[in-house]
């Protein structure tokens, strides 16, 4: 499983970016709601102080994520699917050498957690 | 007009601790309540981000006009009065040389800005 050694057709490439894209909607789509609850709710400094640090933590998790998007993409489809940012169909199209090391990644995560 | 030979008398000191808490407290409600109305007007995850920047960059303000409080309060109290969160009313009881100094302050700081 040599992961630099992986080829991407044009078909593959296609697919991964359109599966980025939507991972990354719905995850700020996700914070954002999440954002607007907690802020109506905040009565004190310190619990805005504890927004903004999860709003800080959350985008560093975020670019970090996508950060691997070119180099490894199947760490990133997998971390994706672990935080329910993506489910496996939407990977469909993709060859099952691809599929499995994503589910390698995924299954190797999950023992991890 | 050498500031660390100003000397504090016990009445003084409770004053400043005195306004130094009022005025604590009214910045802090005031960014809180005007962050609480951003964070309602929001609609895109980038003016999410912009909210933490913004909250980020007010934090930091604060620690930095507080960071002075001991070693050179009449800056503190300068600062404070330039951004209409204390008035000069409220230092009535520390000397007269004291207010002349913060007076001095602010019309420095205000010719700067």
């Amino acid at each position: 499983m040599v992961m630099h050694d992986l080829k991407w057709s044009a078909s593959e490439k296609k697919i991964a970016r359109r599966v980025y894209e939507a991972a990354c909607e719905s995850m700020l789509a996700r914070l954002v709601a999440d954002f607007k609850a907690k802020a109506a709710a905040v009565a004190t400094p310190s619990e805005m102080w504890a927004i903004e640090d999860h709003l800080h933590q959350q985008r560093r998790k975020i670019d970090e994520i996508f950060d691997y998007r070119y180099s490894q993409p199947p760490l990133v489809f997998a971390r994706l699917i672990g935080e329910g940012h993506l489910d496996e169909a939407q990977l469909s199209g993709l060859s099952e050498e691809k599929l499995e090391i994503i589910r390698h990644f995924l299954s190797w995560m999950r023992r991890g957690s």
